[in-house]
């Protein structure tokens, strides 16, 4: 057993929650996780469409019977968004969770919670958590500098930014960014989290939808090989260490536009190389805690291992130093 | 109780270890830290010649009968140090633990292994952990993103840069950045650590020689309010964002030479600063749990709050999770 205020308000048995990855989060994944007893994301702005979000949900419901969320990042982005086709499309098809994401979610809360939406706040800051709190978020995910994706500009460490955010509201917070195994997540419960958000783990799991070759090419990544890029505009975005980030990175502070950036950092690259598995061809998200992973297993074994592993850090090493 | 194989190596009470901070640990708060239970370590770049050490460290010993520590940096400095007149004192003066911290400490090892002295080695990285094991230490104090003072240059939280060097030594470790609480304390040890340094902590005690009016000034401050110096010489400080560091900071950012920086960043304008208590002085290094600490105690109340808190932490919400 695993109880705790995430798991009791998510209806779930774990306190493990999958992070929304653009291209990486559909119906294979985010079912895996929600019958394995976590909480499966996917992303709305995978889908060019509210209609084509419906069409995955549909096929999500087919793969599990457990709730599962729908992330929507409201974060800066080079084509335009119907966030209101996303919302409703989320609305009529009855999904239970949604994660918002990158920025202030005040337009879409009133609409989402009338209609029985629970909303997890991802955000990066304790000024922004005390937001979300105010405007009727349900739980706030809060996401440390060690993160893949967006990290925000303050680069707090989740060790300081998880009790911070702790302190400072009273609805349940999730940790994120670092995470990705036992230790981790009981690190998190005692920093004051009620569960953990998982990115770059799921991401290097047999269900995940990423091209062989490139999960296998990341295992051998450490925690070092992470860079920030758009620091410069303020949208700031940690990636694996390649030639091509470490380009971007160069041209970036010789002052770079956001245009001349653009056909690196385009996530449609990305998706390209996660796809077909070229390593050369794009920029890729992912993760401080790439240096931990170095298996590619199912996500029931994930969750299953570190569910057991969590109770042996707890029942014996932990109560162990109190007991000699 | 609280038993783990830090505190059995060090015959301290508790694994809660005094971070070495310049100026600042002298025998007042060393004694205080290692009276309550932890191990208080002072600062041998303090003093001038081995011979003011000496004095200090018998000082010392008059006010504390249980073990303590002396910290060696071997970072670059502005003046030239005779590290042997250091070494040679501490092994005279039969001081039991050395911790060495900001480079190879090899050509130390002999000399006090062979004086039976303990070698804490801090560091940054989990290769520099490796080399410190195999050169014979004895613990690692693994310092991540979140501290005050030296960061390093690969910029890896704590979260996850204490599994990865638990991953990588077989010697046992303490968590350094980041922590101030029972928290930290216990997430440190879910992280594969056996004991935490605290620097931050303890410079914001009554024992701490620094000015009362600049220890309220530093509880002001948030987990957002530092900045890293130096990071274009590779030797990165974390330290508390004001308009004198901002200053630097630009003048970094715009070539300035070390010498041009000198006059901002000297750490005798930082002395001043604490000891005389003008906030517009000098620049003063702090980590980022600065957000975490909102009062001035005395040492004994630090770490019996964190030993009290911490069992709570354990046997209360995380073995309660467990329960349900």
């Amino acid at each position: 057993m695993f109880k705790t205020k995430v798991t009791e308000l998510l209806d779930i048995q774990y306190p493990i929650i999958q992070g929304g990855m653009m291209w990486i989060s559909r119906a294979e994944l985010t079912s895996a996780v929600s019958n394995a007893g976590g909480l499966g994301i996917m992303t709305a702005l995978s889908f060019s469409s509210g209609k084509e979000l419906a069409a995955e949900i549909k096929k999500t419901r087919h793969m599990t019977k457990k709730p599962f969320g729908v992330n929507i990042s409201l974060l800066p982005t080079f084509r335009k968004i119907d966030y209101d086709d996303y919302i409703d499309t989320i609305i009529g098809e009855g999904v239970s969770v949604v994660e918002t994401a990158g920025n202030n979610p005040e337009r879409f809360v009133r609409k989402l919670k009338a209609a029985g939406v629970k909303i997890i706040h991802k955000c990066t800051t304790v000024r922004h958590a005390r937001k979300a709190e105010t405007l009727g978020c349900d739980i706030i995910s809060i996401d440390g500098y060690e993160c893949a994706g967006h990290p925000g500009e303050d680069d707090v460490g989740g060790l300081v930014l998880i009790p911070a955010t702790a302190n400072a509201v009273k609805i349940p917070i999730i940790g994120s960014g670092g995470f990705c195994d036992a230790r981790g997540l009981v690190a998190a419960l005692a920093l004051g989290a009620d569960g953990v958000n998982m990115g770059t783990r799921f991401m290097l799991t047999k269900e995940s939808p990423v091209h062989p070759t490139i999960k296998e090419w990341i295992l051998q990544f450490t925690e070092r090989d992470t860079l920030l890029l758009l620091r410069a505009f303020r949208n700031t975005e940690r990636v694996i260490r390649t030639p091509s980030s470490e380009k971007a990175l160069e041209m970036e502070r010789k002052g770079a536009t956001i245009e001349e950036l653009r056909p690196l950092i385009a996530g449609t690259t990305g998706q390209s190389m996660l796809q077909h598995g070229n390593i050369n061809e794009g920029i890729v998200t992912a993760g401080q805690c790439m240096g931990l992973i170095d298996n590619v297993l199912s996500v029931k074994e994930v969750i299953d291992t570190i569910i057991a592993d969590a109770e042996k850090v707890i029942n014996n090493r932990l109560v162990g130093f109190l007991k000699n």
